[in-house]
């Protein structure tokens, strides 16, 4: 990576003490936050990390990581949080460069997940049924600098199949994924894998058993507990708060 | 990805229950197994997925995914687990196109996980002191194709310094990384992270403390816990086997 | 049990909606919840279950069990919880008819829960170095009706020694139980156990040391993780909330 | 508890690094473990807690607590374990005293946790269909001294109902809980609990809504999991061993 910022980048304002913002560093004044406005046309072709003023505190403008990308994305309770999508990514064998797809897009923020693994030589498209989901997907997903690696497209799969094929990877994040586990099949190219996301056991049930019956191989489900722990000035000790479930993880592989 | 494949690819060569073996797609003879000689020089150009003989079994040969890349690397106790390599990477910042270091090299595992995230355009310094990992290792990373995204040297960083820098994330594998906080802080750009990940709670607790005072920020600790679910005839229920830890996972981010 | 109420009994009177209030079954008014009155005297020789109308509403009289006698205690967050009672209690090893102590009495949970376990045959010494604490907590157990298998006792321990003998179990739910192990050790009977709760790893790991360097045998440290189950229309899944830590538990058993 | 032997007492011989075996307190050879014999008549009267040689090696004589109890049943998959026992006494609301039942009796490892719990002066009535798990469980329960406080009784409570009643608890650890969840509740004094055991998802749905539909409140349903702590000279850590999964529980509390 360059360490100096290229004109158009996106880059994340840290605010001490609150959460990152993300913005362009581009000429000319753009709104950011709830209702403010910053110019950041400075910062083009100077170092990256620059204390830059802005709302009456002092700004750290940074290359975004995921996170960042992450951090403005609203969280509903079915949305795939950070502890399950590096297992996903391991389900779906998802990397730099692939072909992937998703259904259905959410609110964008496995959207950006996906884009970011695959990198800029990567794409994904993104399918949901729903307008309204599509275009909230497509703003984070924009917000975030990652749109020109993504594809939205309004369109029910379950009912209408996977029109986009030679995928390396397929991950669904439906309520009833067997539904699609015979076009994502076919889309699929050889020893690419679908991975699923459902937080019930019946729908992890019938997943697993769907994705064995229709032939894929190496099938497995797992579910991810994560814990944080607190290191204070008493000693060291787990947090009491925990997210008891997510999801259930579902995934198998096309060989044949 | 291109549906074909190219001469000196690496591929897997599937065989039924058991274990993939990686390969070149290359012509002549190469050693493959135990004691196996195999040519895969009909499939230079011939598409990916098709039936391959050997052994007297019918294999396939497929481009590799991330776990076949890692099935063939022997792992040892401490060795970092898919489970924990997906919030590594989340906790360290990773993706394409990133320059990262790791320190050690270990059995080459982590490296493989490292060298795959950051694709093609990336790169992975991995240090080691000892010479007999760094080469045991390097043949694992070669063997999964991944040689030329991976630069190992041997080094002590924690006596002799991290010697590259800007770099957008670093892994400590090691069991004292406190040691190495300061130069790590030094050789990463702003807005780049560390983790780490041990298995004590008293290397935690060292290790996040001198995060702190090192002047990293946003601090975190994490453990996982992965548990699988078994889906058979009598039902649905969390496997009986599960792994009651592997370590814990901590990180940090230079800002300023 | 006999199925019909005798005058003094500890009752339960389980309202819809809300959790129970304990109550005796006696002649005359008395005080209950916030500012009510109620007058059980009808109950008498009457048959256990039946219902009682209080406040306006339809309530029912029963015998309470351990929850509900804990359910008027107000829970602190260092307070043993019923999924580390049990663990607790079979640790210690205690039973019906056992004479145990206890350090400190805290709010009177774990004190309940003793009494309880020994019955009446049973005795529990419960030793705690602030009387506001003791006041507290003797409240709490003679509203459980279980005072008369309670001895409270105004002392420190660390400092001053238990001062009772042959005691089956002792449970220390003390910050710095390594400091009372010795005197621990005295006044159990031989085949006695000891357990501790202590939330941090820090605490664990000298407590653990200090019952090897102690001679207990039998030394085991343990910590659980309750999850409840959700059965909804949309299916069952894990709930979401879920206490991520309260204690861990250690023990040992005294042999020589 | 009386600090010295009573004729007839079951014991604990503590054997150095092996497995205590369970033995009568009386005058005479007695077998003991698998081909040995064993005279205690010279401890009668004597103080618990004495060295006793047996086997050229150097034992000590306890009274058993309920982990010596349970170390000579044999474990299957399916057993109640002491994670369980502690919360499913809870959820049951099991006390000393009571009048309890249990369904089936499997090896009795669960039957003697509950008889352990209830005391001299409750009383355990264990239902089994199959002669041949009725026999072993009432071996066990008698080798562990508690014969005198339970009832085992060949019967289908499924097919042919519960026939005792005014228990304060039942104990369901069948494979089909709902079938005896109506007579189960007939048999209960009001405010009465019965307990599940299941280890599928799909039993522990069905249990839960069948609790439901038969009007048992308070409906709940856990899972515990237990993770042991490992102290060692380089620090302290989670075990790496973990049994990920033993059964749900599910309790419904008899009001009306």
């Amino acid at each position: 990576m360059d360490d100096r910022w290229r004109e158009g980048e996106t880059g994340a304002l840290r605010r001490p003490g609150r959460p990152p913002l993300l913005v362009r560093v581009v000429r000319g004044p753009q709104p950011i936050g709830e209702e403010g406005v910053i110019d950041l046309g400075a910062e083009i072709d100077q170092p990256v990390g620059r204390s830059v003023a802005w709302s009456g505190t002092d700004c750290v403008l940074l290359r975004p990581n995921l996170s960042d990308l992450l951090s403005t994305v609203r969280r509903g309770p079915q949305i795939v949080t950070p502890k399950d999508a590096g297992p996903l990514l391991f389900l779906a064998g998802i990397g730099p460069g692939h072909r992937v797809a998703e259904a259905g897009s959410g609110s964008g923020a496995l959207t950006i997940v996906l884009a970011y693994a695959v990198g800029p030589s990567g794409h994904v498209t993104s399918f949901d049924r729903r307008a309204e989901f599509l275009a909230a997907a497509r703003a984070n997903v924009t917000r975030a600098g990652l749109a020109d690696r993504v594809t939205f497209r309004e369109r029910d799969v379950a009912a209408d199949g996977i029109d986009v094929g030679e995928l390396a990877s397929i991950v669904l994040d439906l309520p009833e994924p067997w539904e699609v586990l015979a076009t994502a099949k076919r889309a699929l190219v050889p020893g690419g894998s679908v991975a699923t996301y459902t937080p019930t056991y019946n729908q992890l049930e019938r997943t697993v058993r769907s994705l064995r019956s229709h032939g894929f191989e190496d099938v497995r489900a797992v579910e991810l507990l994560e814990r944080a722990l607190h290191v204070g000035d008493g000693g060291t000790r787990p947090e009491f708060d925990m997210l008891g479930h997510t999801g259930f993880l579902a995934g198998g592989r096309k060989v044949a």
